[in-house]
């Protein structure tokens, strides 16, 4: 029976919690667009994680977490925080396998996304605004259920099961020169250079985030984990702060992070819209952009970036 | 050395022009989606047209009519009127070719549109906006050099080309009960008939349109071809009028025309973005909406629709 990790996921960790997500997530695409090359200079290959089952990543770090609960887990049931796609993944897996959610959400949140969860079949319950709100109503969950609580990012069977989708990458694409993903809390990136690290040990692995929110990139510098000053980014997905087990493995393994301002996301984000016509959300235009910006890094080679996820509201443009 | 289809295409000329534009075009995916199949009770496949060269299925068409010119048609150019797709079909297929394509299109184009086709090396020439003086300067240009005129739609090159669609929707799929394609000057739709015919033939052909601009439906019921009244659509693609030859094509095969509203049209494009994450323009969600409209033709059924486009402006929603 397959256990919980509790150290850094190792190469036999990731492979295995790939088998043991397999009917829980799509193999999803790796796309190319020739325009978007010409004007990037430079291959790149789009792991499409916006087709995945709920809309993002984070069904595979939520799929690992729960495929791993021992049977008297199960039975007490699966707890997180999250108002987002976190919530929605762990309440997919956990109605998929017959396990019962809980999932704390900010009263605040969007009536849609509370909808969405409770879609799921989970149990909804909602705190106030502020974190120190959820995290009591979280150990309450823990304390009345016995429930698992799966953290969205600082957890090892989380970690392995994002890694998943540059493992799938690196299968699907040539060799690459260089990854690239966005960072917030640091689960997919960490999970991506774990991957690239053991199965493209040739690939560089780049970390890109909003300069709004650049934590990961003064923690990065500064050897010193550092958390974000303000949550001004269009990138939803990235205002999360860096947790100590991604800070760990994110200075090990990364070559640099690369920063970019909310106008050059919305370069990039448009771009992807309009030449390759797949709806992403805008955290998963940082990398492209970062891209463009640095030609200097990423001119003339090949680069595989993790879209993230396609969970936004779009609107035809007004004329 | 291949030649120009005077006749309705046959099932060998539409074998010979899919081989015929082979490096011109993506030979797109046919993707499914399971929340949509929930929501219509039926399982739909869905030819992504918008991953097409130029971003739309128009590619085809313009391909096969530029690949049958003979050489001396090559030296002399081709030619359309077009503010649209088949604008930068016609450039795009001229440029790689290494033909001279001369675009007649309205004044009041949107400037982004003549830019992108002068993008391809084409020679824009612009006229009125009365439908008399874009014929009138086609005329012109014919008489001036000699080039080719490829219709946009009254053209069997131009149909044969489009039917390519429906025979890879076919060969990627299982065995479909019914397909349905969008009905603007009836192109795509005839192409689709005629492929669907010959390679499919228990499958039933349907076409859909919208409520504002239903001549193909008035045409296909009353057995006499009518023109639109007004061009009060979303769905910009489908504005146009049947001709002659589609006219004929589509009377003679279609099981039916369907008509949606402009509010059914919206959700079904809507539900395309948010659950296949994939950019469509309105044109394309006319079938959808038409299936989800008529549960008693599609429930149960295997559905192929193709997706026309994806040349779209949006932008993110105000929140």
């Amino acid at each position: 029976m397959p256990i919980s990790i509790t150290t850094i996921p190792t190469a036999a960790d990731i492979r295995e919690s790939h088998a043991l997500i397999q009917d829980l997530i799509h193999r999803t695409p790796v796309m190319t667009c020739e325009s978007i090359d010409a004007i990037a200079g430079a291959q790149c290959f789009f792991k499409c994680e916006n087709f995945q089952k709920i809309g993002a990543f984070k069904m595979r770090g939520a799929a690992n977490a729960a495929r791993r609960l021992t049977p008297d887990q199960m039975t007490k049931g699966i707890t997180t925080h999250s108002s987002g796609n976190h919530a929605q993944a762990i309440a997919r897996a956990a109605k998929v396998l017959g396990i019962q959610a809980t999932i704390v959400m900010p009263e605040n949140s969007p009536a849609v996304k509370i909808a969405a969860t409770r879609g799921y079949g989970a149990n909804v319950v909602l705190c106030g605004p502020r974190p120190i709100d959820r995290e009591e109503m979280l150990e309450k969950v823990v304390a009345e259920t016995g429930a698992t609580f799966v953290h969205p990012f600082d957890n090892y069977n989380v970690i392995a099961g994002q890694a998943t989708a540059a493992l799938e990458l690196i299968e699907d694409s040539p060799a690459l020169d260089a990854i690239i993903s966005p960072i917030g809390g640091g689960g997919l990136m960490s999970g991506t250079a774990l991957a690239t690290h053991y199965f493209s040990p040739g690939t560089e692995i780049w970390g890109a985030e909003p300069e709004e929110v650049n934590d990961a990139y003064l923690s990065f510098t500064s050897g010193e984990r550092q958390v974000n000053k303000t949550t001004n980014t269009i990138a939803d997905g990235l205002k999360t702060s860096l947790s100590e087990k991604t800070f760990e493995i994110i200075s090990t393994h990364l070559k640099g992070v690369l920063t970019v301002s909310e106008e050059e996301i919305l370069v990039a984000l448009r771009l992807v819209w309009e030449r390759m016509k797949i709806v992403i959300e805008p955290s998963c235009a940082v990398p492209l952009a970062a891209v463009l910006k640095n030609p200097e890094l990423f001119q003339g080679k090949k680069v595989g970036i993790i879209l993230t996820g396609g969970n936004v509201d779009i609107a035809l443009a007004q004329g």
